[in-house]
């Protein structure tokens, strides 16, 4: 069940990668951003200059929640089937990002609530662990052995996924109640009070904003008992697909492939696979901040900056696949771009007083 | 000279967009910036749902400037004539980008400080207006004949890139000591003050800051006198380079064609056409918020939220760039998602109370 040692990026690749940013054909640093994500990626990929991604990954891990009945959602469970199917046939708004940014989407079911009779293909299902989750503001989410078959699927998962070539990984999610699970997993993590966590998600009333509000509270309560423990967490507090995405997200780490995060559901399984495999975030970047207030506690518990600010909610690995481009772009700078010497480009020199601009 | 009415983007179609949207298999609004960004894009196309841009177009506008001689750069006026070779061959930072997002890249010589002798081809040295510009703090930067021709000759290269179908045109800039004569026009056309504006352009020093503020400072001088008068403040203060580029951004709203802007250079341009050209701001978006301070100003001045925040301060267009993968998505995103009856997803209910969350 534990994760073996992290290792971390390559720091002399990184030193390299920063001194080939003097020799391009730009002032050092005039890109800004642009410029630490391309070091970033060249000390995962141990080598500079990097390569562009040639098969960027996005896993979305569906699952439904017991306490979705709570009345915590603005829309019913039986959309996390129908939306397993719309992925599978290409009309979400994941698949026409990721069309966009050159990735490609598998979708996995951990924990639809639909049995045989829904005829989801075989490899979707392969992994999956039960139907639905228990209801977690008032009992466990899973069984011990269901979390332990969760978190070896997620690892399974991202294993098959480099072992078929990924090298970027996006963890992408999709269920009706999931922020309820994600938000308790981000308290009980953060030491946040319950109201501090609570957010609109799909876009719910002020009514069901007070059913969520109590559903947190009370799932926090049971949550908190077992944060040091983060196996337990996970069979308390979160369900078979975060389970599986916290344990893809740690072992993306131990692949040393590079991983770009999503939004709250995304960061909540992010927080625990850093519990569960120390240096693993060493080996993410933040693809955007939510509107969700708990993905700010995220962000600040594991020092990332968000690349992107562009109000996104919708979960699926939408805000990690918008900023795709923008990796896509800080690689190609490093590997592509003529240096000085190349472009007999004269660098700088010691300004000149010229005509005396104060005369 | 003048220009005709600049129509505005497609309102009905705009609330088209809207209700496309809503109709959309996400939670509305949930998509955030993005979707506000694929309705902007409908209703400059004045179709819903938009067309994924054909033919994104990149024209970098190169000149020098005499006030470089004043020591305001980190650079040698060389670096402009060398770096338009580079763009020619694919080296600099906004073929890389451009390349990444799918985009074209034309370079066109207004005023680089060569002549004949430099071998530049026929396509780059067409529209050339002449070699460097008046020193801005102490002369005007253009004669009457250079600044109508130079407004000319941006007016006729959106019309050529439009006519050859380009369906998203952005303006990069590529002149050593260009963020002087850029920082004079926006404080003149903000009412700022000179130390308000001064930034540290490709990366200057303490002395050359203070250098660089001395020749704002007179540049404003002269500036301030003609701030009314956007022609005259193009001739004053500008240079053959950003005159042809506010003629170009003004032109293109004139032929309905969206534009993302860049940064500090492509702002200043910006401001000017707006003043050219009333209501040539409707047809753009900002692609970026710069590292230069008098960026910010062009951008309240605009009301314009920049798409990105990453600290770059390039130039070339690059800022703009780096957001078109966005707007690429947030146009399919219209176009190619399913809508819950096409997919067969079920809507938002009214949250039911499910099994009492409070017991």
């Amino acid at each position: 069940m534990s994760f073996p040692h992290v290792p971390a990026p390559d720091a002399a690749v990184r030193r390299e990668a920063v001194a080939r940013h003097g020799q391009l054909t730009k002032p050092l640093g005039a890109l800004g951003r642009l410029e630490e994500l391309g070091v970033w990626v060249a000390a995962c990929q141990g080598q500079c200059p990097p390569k562009p991604f040639a098969r960027p990954r996005v896993v979305v891990f569906a699952g439904d929640h017991g306490v979705a009945r709570n009345g915590v959602s603005a829309y019913p469970s039986e959309v996390t089937a129908q939306m397993v199917g719309n992925f599978l046939t290409g009309g979400a708004a994941i698949n026409v990002l990721a069309a966009t940014a050159g990735a490609t989407v598998r979708v996995v079911d951990m924990a639809v609530d639909t049995g045989a009779e829904s005829g989801m293909p075989e490899q979707v299902t392969a992994h999956k662990v039960r139907r639905s989750s228990g209801s977690i503001d008032r009992e466990d989410a899973l069984t011990d052995d269901e979390v332990n078959a969760a978190i070896a699927a997620g690892r399974a998962i991202a294993d098959e996924e480099v072992d078929a070539g990924a090298d970027l990984l996006i963890a992408g999610d999709m269920g009706i109640g999931n922020t309820t699970p994600a938000s308790v997993l981000i308290a009980a993590l953060s030491g946040a009070e319950p109201v501090a966590v609570v957010g609109r998600g799909t876009g719910i009333d002020d009514a069901g904003w007070m059913r969520k509000a109590a559903a947190i509270r009370d799932g926090l309560r049971r949550a908190r008992k077992v944060s040091g423990d983060p196996v337990a967490l996970l069979r308390t507090s979160a369900g078979a697909d975060i389970a599986a995405m916290a344990a893809f997200l740690a072992q993306a780490a131990v692949r040393r492939t590079p991983v770009i995060l999503d939004g709250l559901v995304s960061g909540a399984a992010a927080l625990v696979a850093e519990e569960l495999a120390p240096g693993a975030a060493k080996w993410w970047v933040a693809g955007h901040k939510s509107v969700e207030p708990a993905h700010a506690l995220v962000l600040e518990q594991l020092d990332l900056t968000p690349i992107l600010d562009l109000d996104l909610r919708l979960g699926e690995g939408t805000g990690a696949v918008a900023a795709l481009p923008l990796l896509t772009m800080a690689t190609r700078v490093l590997a592509e771009m003529a240096t000085f010497a190349d472009a007999g480009v004269s660098g700088r020199e010691a300004p000149l007083p010229g005509d005396d601009p104060e005369a």
